[in-house]
């Protein structure tokens, strides 16, 4: 046997992956995770997105170093103790539990502190051609779901989360959106699929046609046509401090203000009205990803009209320059 | 007949009250407020309590000009449109809203927006011989609660409102109040009295002492012996952005923080861990009166440990900076 004829597993594996290294973001080649041993899964990527948080996370927020990454769908390749997933086609809870602490034993694994977040805590990510993730994360995708439409389960799922928290809503109520980002026009949709009778407010164009073509009011962030303390469900999904006062003088009294977006470092927040008006702030991160995904089998989320550009991997510096222009939506990146 | 013996009635009447002009306080002769032809009541105040809202307000906090104070027992002495009240020993809630607004008639007269509040916004208040008050909103008191308890329903009906709210309490579960005032000290009780195992936060031997005898676990604020997001329930008592950071870092992940203090201006606050461990944010302010009355004819809060001094009306000026000195609990006026 020459040496041209010795098996491919031999050579050193190695994969193409976005890379920031605390100081810029590029794209090298690593090595190929291994998950022999583990309980844990090696998925193909097939096509991932670019979310606010990896932008923050290639500026510095939460001290991240390796792949970026959170939102993808692929299939999975290597699963050494559920071979029954390998050729699956899947999507995954970014979150891996220990299982075993008593944040997991009462019920709240996405709280775990000793987890580890897909491409934001101690994991590399999704921008990679390969990732892992424990098979307990792992949610197979049915076919009738696109992989342009499931890669947005992760975002989606997050927007499910208040229902998931209790909120409960009205049907015929008002709710408004701060915001009209894709987190924003998410968590407009899914209150709208609740009962609610929504509006974003934002500022973009280009948004207002997503807002329009999904049902939801539209309304320019200066727009006098909404007044003080009358929204009983106001949900803020700017992650600016403008923004946040602006929810707070939306909802009224004991109604509910959905915090959505994490703030990078500390706000100047006066949160009298808070007491005063005895709202209830609730704040919300992840979600439950099978609502997300029975929601896109049902085609009651048109995902894909979020999608405004997509780059291959190797290109992943432009595409998140491309995520961060002003109006841009959703940016896909294909391994 | 002479001068001398014209009803007194037709004399210009006045009384004693305290008097904030917007810069300093005092006490002066005002005239007795008239309820003629009006659903109010005139009532002569016993004894009335002096509150740190009362304190900010004679720091220019809302822009409140006149008499402050809502802390209050009285007796009727004229209720023109409801003569049957008229003897009665009384507290009153502090709102006088409209009755007729969306807000009233969707069941939250404590939000009405167009209320004036005892000694807060438009209305003069406790801090007087005499005062006045709408007849819905006084509660009788019961024989067997003293006067020194009885002044204390204002602020003990707050304490209850977190729970009238809709927050819930699981027996046993720990609860950590953060602050060791007043609000603070009958939080503490409150909660304890739904069945949580309940640890002030404090700085006062004063206070610990009274946190004691009350049952309640006391904590210097240093002490390390509290760990971070492990208590399901906390209260902010403090009004202090650190007490918030204190509060914040203690709240487990699906955690409930009751907000019980004003801030008085913004304050500068990251509110991440709200979003990232998914903590549910209580705004809460006035409370109500009944479950507080029916709590002190049980003895169920010994509310008279609280009282520090008291000061008849006449030095009303001593007795705020009484109640300012670090550490003092309660300190009465006594008209």
């Amino acid at each position: 046997m020459s040496a041209a004829e010795l098996p491919a597993a031999r050579a050193p594996a190695t994969m193409l992956a976005a890379r920031f290294d605390g100081q810029r973001l590029g794209v090298a080649q690593v090595p190929v995770p291994d998950v022999e041993g583990t309980r844990e899964a090696r998925i193909r990527v097939t096509l991932a997105g670019i979310c606010s948080t990896d932008r923050e996370i290639t500026r510095g927020y939460l001290g991240f170093v390796g792949t970026p990454g959170h939102e993808f769908v692929g299939v999975v390749e290597a699963a050494p103790s559920a071979p029954q997933w390998v050729g699956r086609r899947v999507v995954g809870d970014i979150n891996a539990a220990c299982g075993d602490c008593a944040t997991c034993r009462r019920g709240y694994p996405t709280h775990c502190p000793n987890r580890t977040t897909l491409g934001i805590v101690g994991r590399n990510g999704a921008h990679a051609e390969l990732l892992t993730l424990p098979i307990n994360n792992l949610f197979a995708v049915p076919h009738v779901v696109a992989d342009v439409a499931a890669v947005f389960v992760e975002p989606l799922a997050a927007a499910f989360e208040p229902l998931a928290q209790g909120l409960t809503v009205q049907v015929g109520a008002p709710a408004v959106v701060v915001g009209d980002g894709k987190l924003g026009l998410l968590q407009a949709r899914v209150l709208q699929l609740a009962g609610a009778d929504v509006t974003v407010v934002g500022h973009h164009e280009r948004k207002r046609h997503v807002a329009e073509a999904w049902g939801l009011g539209f309304m320019h962030g200066d727009d006098s046509g909404l007044h003080a303390r009358q929204v009983p469900i106001v949900a803020e999904c700017t992650g600016s401090p403008a923004g946040l006062a602006r929810a707070l003088e939306l909802c009224e009294p004991r109604g509910t203000l959905i915090l959505k977006s994490t703030y990078a470092g500390a706000a100047h927040v006066d949160l009298t009205p808070v007491v005063v008006n005895e709202i209830t702030l609730l704040g919300s991160r992840c979600g439950p990803f099978p609502e997300a995904i029975a929601a896109l089998v049902a085609g009651h989320v048109a995902v894909s009209d979020l999608v405004d550009d997509e780059f291959p991997l190797r290109a992943a510096e432009a595409a998140y320059a491309r995520a961060a222009e002003r109006g841009v939506l959703k940016v896909l990146l294909r391994p």
